[in-house]
């Protein structure tokens, strides 16, 4: 059917309308979305979507990815890993934790588990972190827990800074704290924890015990404690320590398969000496006892 | 003018169009909208939008809110906070977290600062947890840092469990971890660095500095130590430990205006005589000597 030049100018009319109706129409729905969103989620959207935070050049973030879960990751872990380039990631880190990193970042895995052939040396990782930085790119160094706590990150701060590389340290959880909050153990307490340290299972050959024993330290978190386990509790009872001092192993925290046991120094070994200890954080001390409450939610 | 039948279906027909055309582009935009943030933060906004979460009854989340800034914050802290109906706040909790409170929220302030009149009494507090969970509320109860960290959480716990109210621990950075990240300080290191120790600066007077200065805990963390600094330095010297070890005070962590002064036991009383030194936080050790490069970025 041939068309007159009314009926195109009808139909030209038309489409022009639907178009501009369109596009007022999906300006309006992206409008109602990103304010019903920025309404639930106001400060995370601000927060998520501010641009200014990335470095212009190559620099480097060395990132805790927390412990055992992804949602334990800090809001500003979760933005850089959304932004980087390149992910350079301990072997501990959680998978789903990577998920953040967009699509096209590339994800390096230098697993440094004790002893393992295909661990990658210290000194590749700290050449690997300066050199893809300087190709420009916006580096996440992630650790799992928190960099600072038996993460080596010393000799990466100081290659970085020894090649003039910008860095930042974003701290993360611990599992020095979130182990014992998956037992429902409180690791200061007003009259029964006032001091409390930290310690690697790796360490305990070299650590003095003698006067560690001595009742100062009110509670021990030890990390990685697994295999070393009956050996603290012995280096604690030959030097005096009582045997009725509690102590709490938390295996799995936060993860499927969790599980608490609480026993003394004189005990713990017996009751854990069918378990399978790794990953595994023990507690020492009076509150270890008080982490007898089942996780209630 | 009066227009024919004709003419009203064409209005019609046009206003449908545009109508149907606008559904579209609304729908379309949305779906764009979506796809482009589901892309950027895919992760993230599966957990966001995980409905699934939440208490379906009464309960409590013990929720560590981080330090200083709303970014050091867990993504499960924010999150909860997002679907929170009462949220029961510690003063020392940064102003932006609470943004993150979706409006209606019912906001209580219970700031407990060091025996200011306006403190709510612990038994208060415990009772107000009960209460809110019994009437039905998503209870976000936050307090600064990680909430088993000098904390006082136990009797909330006691509480909570006594009243049979579910309840979570959600850890949260500690400043013990986020003020050394911020003056580039490694809590741990091979050499310098095997076991730290920490305290809160309101109980130094009560613990055993004959002990403690023997020189077994390499590093010391000491909070809120703004005004016994000059005790805790005493204490170390009269008690044996050299007048020569490494002291940071890290001031305002991670907020503006942060400042890190690095001396000895001997110097540090002089070198932040003239300092505001609340909020502080106190490294003594070998450690605290590496923390003297500038935060690069």
């Amino acid at each position: 059917m041939l068309m007159t030049g009314s009926d195109l100018s009808w139909q030209k009319a038309l489409l022009v309308t639907m178009g501009v109706a369109a596009g007022l129409g999906a300006a309006l729905g992206l409008e109602l979305l990103r304010s019903r969103r920025r309404r639930k989620h106001k400060a995370l959207w601000k927060y998520l979507t501010d641009a200014g935070r990335a470095c212009k050049t190559g620099c480097v973030y060395l990132v805790g990815a927390g412990p055992a879960s992804a949602d334990l990751m800090t809001l500003r872990a979760a933005h850089l890993l959304a932004t980087a380039t390149v992910v350079v990631t301990d072997d501990l880190v959680e998978r789903d934790v990577l998920s953040f990193a967009p699509e096209g970042c590339e994800i390096v895995h230098v697993g440094k588990r004790g002893g393992r052939d295909d661990s990658t040396p210290q000194s590749d990782i700290d050449q690997l972190l300066v050199e893809k930085a300087r190709e420009g790119h916006a580096v996440v160094r992630l650790k799992g827990g928190d960099p600072l706590v038996f993460g080596r990150v010393w000799s990466e701060i100081v290659s970085l800074r020894d090649a003039n590389i910008p860095f930042e340290i974003v701290p993360g959880v611990s599992s020095v704290l979130s182990a014992p909050a998956a037992a429902v153990l409180p690791l200061t307490h007003k009259t029964k924890s006032k001091v409390v340290a930290v310690a690697s299972g790796h360490e305990v050959q070299s650590l003095d015990w003698t006067a560690l024993a001595n009742g100062v330290i009110d509670t021990y978190v030890i990390l990685m404690a697994g295999k070393t386990l009956p050996n603290i509790c012995s280096f604690l009872l030959t030097n005096g320590r009582s045997e009725d001092t509690p102590v709490a192993v938390i295996h799995n925290a936060h993860r499927e398969g969790q599980r608490r046991v609480v026993g003394t120094i004189k005990t713990i070994g017996g009751l854990t000496q069918t378990m399978k200890l790794s990953p595994a954080i023990v507690v020492i001390g009076d509150v270890a006892a008080l982490g007898t409450y089942d996780h209630l939610m």
